[in-house]
């Protein structure tokens, strides 16, 4: 029997997901009736592959099995599991238990040839003839001193099993396996029109291209630029997301498509092809991928609202309807009919969309609203693009109800944005990242979180001041090993809103060109780069099945950790959620999750301020002051052990956010327990 | 979309198991891409059938789904989930939002009368025309002054859903639907051939007939005897279970067979079918049935060892292999080979046992080491035998791993055995019932508890004296709606060990001819028939999905409760682990468990002792004296309640094992709190 088999997304229907070079961790209950020993192993492949790779399963005890196994490239993949009564094991343990009791062992000899006999039969070469001098030993003696000489036939039967009567696990699971950026990945979205460093016009893609040494310099690995079509000019939506737009108006990006061209064209106001080809180009060179917005919406100048009327929910009376959310309405925006009856030429212009921009070397796309477009069509396009090109990601941007956003996850989808950035209380904090980093979501729903989005500035930014920004930022890329911001507003700490209680920024980008001063000196530009420059070097941030939290006394303080699966690399986080008072308190870290055992001390590096405390025993004091940095992100070591690799990770750019890092509120070792 | 549906065994691999007359209640996330409402139905039918009922699920928000229907005759059953996204509802949510808005509504207008035209022609008769009237009535008004204005038309609309895209959840689940008994029981095994009045002969089953009145007033209802069937002769076991009987031993039941017969016979010295057929009568005329075990095994004289060889396991030297758990032997049994080559005529002539013995007025099986044959053989055996036999309860005793025994369940069997004989402290008992009264065990497996067994004296009943058999008995009795003693052992108190550390009794019944003193002063007798006849009384303590435990603050007092859906019976039970001391401590009770407002007294009536007291609030205490009754069994009432109908319950046979019980330590009112 082979139950309860780990990974499986609901019985095989779904597949799940992991990082090339990661080792896949499979686990199953596998038992037979009565007393026989079993052995399982999991068998695995590429799609297209016809044979099968298999890699023994160890007992973990009570009947539960487990193994791993590596893939190295992206791509479909495949397993299953496997078990069988092991004759040749239940003989040797039998065995032993009567040799044990002094009982009489003749039957259990012979059995023993001939089960070495049937083996010989299976094997080959040297083990062939091995087994068959095994039989004529065994046939030889009259009895053992010691079963453990017979080790040396265990070892050759266990290499030829009788597997006559294995089963195999009723199903296969499916795997995908992508590329390292899909686990691990840092964006920054800005708006190409308001990347202009000269205030007097807008931006280009061009001053893109001036703009990636900065993007650079922050860290970033992911550059995400919303559309960057042609904008329709009907019911164009005015500054501040008011109706009527004026002739001044530049529109929301989202609203796709003019005579200038639909979803295959850029704005000509941002520039060309061949502007986009050298930001592409450029960003490569510097270690930034461009990560291009899927909004499969058309303004009512799209060409395809000529073109192909049909594709167009219409009114009773005929006329296209716009987008709505009941009472809101979007009148800038006509939302595509997929079951219309020329849907297929839809589906397939729409992945035409997605095959043009690959061919213009765009390996990531933000997928804007999926959720209000058909699961089938989503679950069509991502296997068919990934069918030819495997390194291409989909971040999902659904902010809908959590069965939604998991059924995405299941279908395809690469990351998905998550309520991150409404879960601010500690206890919050707690629950959402542990049911994100644990199985069954964690196999398939991999998070991206965002402090800040150009729809989303919550209160807690409004009001919480530096210290708030910089706990999210902390928050959000030490706790997720995909993170981004929104930009420059996030470093520049832009915090109106349009009005009291609302969650949309005052003079938001969606609506009008805004110039940045990037230089300014309260900027939290070089504390960003800081706590990228963090995440790259260290391996323990790269994933996030490691997360665990540490308990504090204080409902401020948030403690958790991240550690490889070699214990090689360890840190320990502490942020307080109080943007406006010194909070302090006791954790009680889990040494166990640390690797550091219970009787020994060890030192933690805080990797912001640089400041090293050596402390010993589970509960230790923090305190942490809004006015400098409120967070502590350390990195845990042994005691004795060889600093010299660390220091070579954290040597370059210390001169972080001078001020605010060089006054950081200490950490100081002690337990009072 | 529809996901996990509860309850749902392994994917539609299993049945769920439910009682006749029980609500089944399903559960299900059902959700679509988009804003749409949506519905969604359970469908069920009973096997055979082929028109399906439906009835309309509830949404609990977050997109689950909940309804529940009754299944009233024992039977196999199978339901599914449906769902679609109902335009009709979307479009007066819709509507309504606009009209709270202010905004145009002329095109929703024209929208709903398109839908009324189009209900009306799935609709008959008045409905038809009534949906043709409201088409007409939409297109003749410009708007509308209230959404509720259109409930007429909803209600309509309603029965009458397009559901030309509706999906099915992708199986359907199977429902095995059993009597009463199955869910609700009392059992008490006993040795015939212990049951002589008479200590200068061994008892027969004309004796067992004799001794029902006392176990009817004991209050079991199934009484179940170890294999009546001819005893082996060859390696027949002695007294105590030494290896070597002589010809004075009895031998173990479960040697089955000898000349005289097989598993279809009756062991001459125990009587004649006749006299079996009297048993099943007599026990039928005082409530109470008569269950057999199944050994599928032989001993060495067994007709079945001469007739067919092959059904049997052969050493290499060519002998018959009798049965072994290396190193343990057991020289009088052969177990049979399941697997054999001419395996189909074994399984059939099994299978024939079974139905012979169904012929003779036996519907309830206690399995023996059902573990240790094949699970397939089980699967196929209980299928076969249910198909005609709707009414055929089967026990299973695998005292096994975990995984195994839930298997067994899944497969088929009504109840099992458990762990409960081993569970004696109070964090393993409120972990394990915990665990076995949840989804998803619960569905499949239905506990059947023990405090002792001819096989099982524990030794918490070894040191512990007369208060730790009614705490065991207490505790099985009220946790778990089936449980059963082995008598008179258990009344008695027997409690001798074959040696120190040994879990098998002293002289124990599976190898010699005991005598009870069933009169003895210091028997249980009186205390088990309150226990028996409060189970009886309470329907809350007729099923276990409504177990509850509530925290105390001592170690040695366990407390939970048992509360019908209709809230009209609820007992709460306190029982002291500790069989030596006096123990008192504060219980904090669940009120919303038991359906009582914070601030409302209520009445706390001792079942046992008769003691009333009025408590309020959560916090009580409560003392446990081992020399009286180390527990309370509570009816719990609202303070103004009217109390005769429970008194009517409870007025019979108070007369309860007076000393002890007369005596009983109060439970104090108190809420310091």
């Amino acid at each position: 029997m082979i139950e309860h088999v780990e990974p499986d997304v609901d019985g095989g229907r779904f597949a799940a997901k992991r990082v090339a070079g990661d080792p896949v961790q499979v686990e199953a209950d596998v038992f037979t009736d009565g007393h026989d020993e079993v052995r399982a192993r999991v068998r695995h492949r590429r799609d297209g592959q016809s044979r099968w790779r298999e890699v023994e399963m160890d007992a973990l005890g009570n009947d539960r099995f487990a193994t791993s196994f590596r893939v190295d490239e992206p791509g479909h993949y495949q397993f299953t599991v496997c078990g069988w009564a092991d004759e040749a094991r239940t003989w040797r343990r039998d065995l032993g238990k009567r040799l044990d009791a002094g009982q009489d062992i003749a039957s259990d000899l012979e059995a023993g040839a001939q089960l070495a006999d049937a083996a010989s039969k299976r094997a080959r070469g040297t083990d062939a003839e091995g087994l068959r001098a095994w039989g004529q030993r065994l046939r030889a003696v009259e009895t053992l001193d010691d079963v453990h000489a017979l080790d040396g036939l265990i070892e050759l039967l266990d290499c030829y099993p009788d597997r006559s009567g294995a089963t195999e696990y009723d199903h296969t699971v499916p795997l995908v396996v992508d590329r390292e950026r899909a686990g691990h990945s840092a964006w920054y979205e800005l708006f190409p029109r308001s990347a202009s460093a000269d205030p007097e016009r807008p931006g280009t893609l061009a001053d893109v291209v001036e703009r990636l040494p900065y993007v650079a310099e922050l860290g970033f690995d992911v550059l995400y630029l919303p559309p960057i079509h042609p904008i329709g000019v009907t019911n164009r939506k005015g500054r501040n997301n008011v109706r009527a737009g004026g002739p001044d108006d530049v529109g929301s990006p989202w609203a796709i498509g003019n005579e200038a061209g639909g979803h295959t064209a850029i704005d000509p106001a941002l520039g060309t092809f061949d502007d986009f080809h050298a930001l592409v180009e450029r960003a490569q060179q510097v270690g930034i991928e461009v990560a291009l917005d899927l909004a499969f919406q058309c303004s009512p100048d799209h060409p395809w609202v000529k073109e192909h009327p049909e594709w167009f929910r219409h009114r009773p009376d005929g006329t296209i309807a716009y987008a709505e959310n009941p009472p809101k309405k979007y009148e800038d925006i006509y939302p595509l009919d997929f079951e219309n009856e020329n849907w297929p030429a839809l589906w397939e212009a729409l992945l035409d969309v997605v095959l043009f921009w690959i061919g213009h070397g765009v390996r990531i796309f933000r997928v804007d609203n999926p959720h209000t477009k058909p699961f089938a069509f989503w679950e069509w396009l991502i296997a068919t693009v990934k069918e030819e090109h495997h390194d291409v990601l989909f971040l999902a941007e659904a902010f809908t109800r959590p069965k939604v956003m998991h059924r995405l996850a299941k279908l395809g989808f690469t990351q998905s944005y998550t309520y991150f950035t409404w879960r601010n209380a500690k206890w919050e904090i707690e629950e959402y990242f542990s049911e994100l980093t644990t199985p069954p979501g964690s196999d398939y729903f991999q998070p991206n979180v965002w402090p800040n989005t150009p729809d989303i500035l919550h209160e807690y930014l409004q009001h919480g001041g530096r210290a708030a920004f910089m706990a999210r930022l902390v928050l959000g890329a030490m706790l997720s090993s995909n993170y981004g911001v929104y930009g420059p507003a996030f470093e520049l700490q832009e915090h109106e809103p349009r009005e009291p209680g609302s969650e949309e920024y005052l003079h938001s980008e969606k609506y009008e060109v805004r110039h940045w001063d990037l230089d300014r000196a309260d900027s939290l530009r070089h504390f960003v780069a800081r706590i990228n420059e963090i995440r790259r070097a260290h391996p323990a941030l790269h994933r996030n099945r490691n997360l665990r939290f540490h308990a504090t006394d204080n409902d401020a303080l948030v403690c958790w950790s991240k550690r490889t699966d070699t214990g090689d690399d360890v840190v320990l986080s502490v942020v307080s959620l109080d943007p406006h008072n010194q909070r302090e308190g006791f954790i009680d870290l889990d040494l166990a999750a640390l690797g550091v055992g219970w009787d020994e001390p060890f030192v933690v590096h805080d990797l912001l301020t640089d400041a090293k405390y050596t402390w010993h025993g589970a509960r230790n004091f923090v305190a942490l002051d809004p006015s400098s940095v409120p967070a502590h992100v350390f990195s845990v070591h042994r005691a004795d052990a060889d600093l010299d690799a660390e220091a070579d990770l954290d040597a370059e750019s210390r001169a972080v956010d001078a001020g605010a890092l060089v006054d950081a509120a200490g950490a100081h070792s002690g337990d009072p327990a």
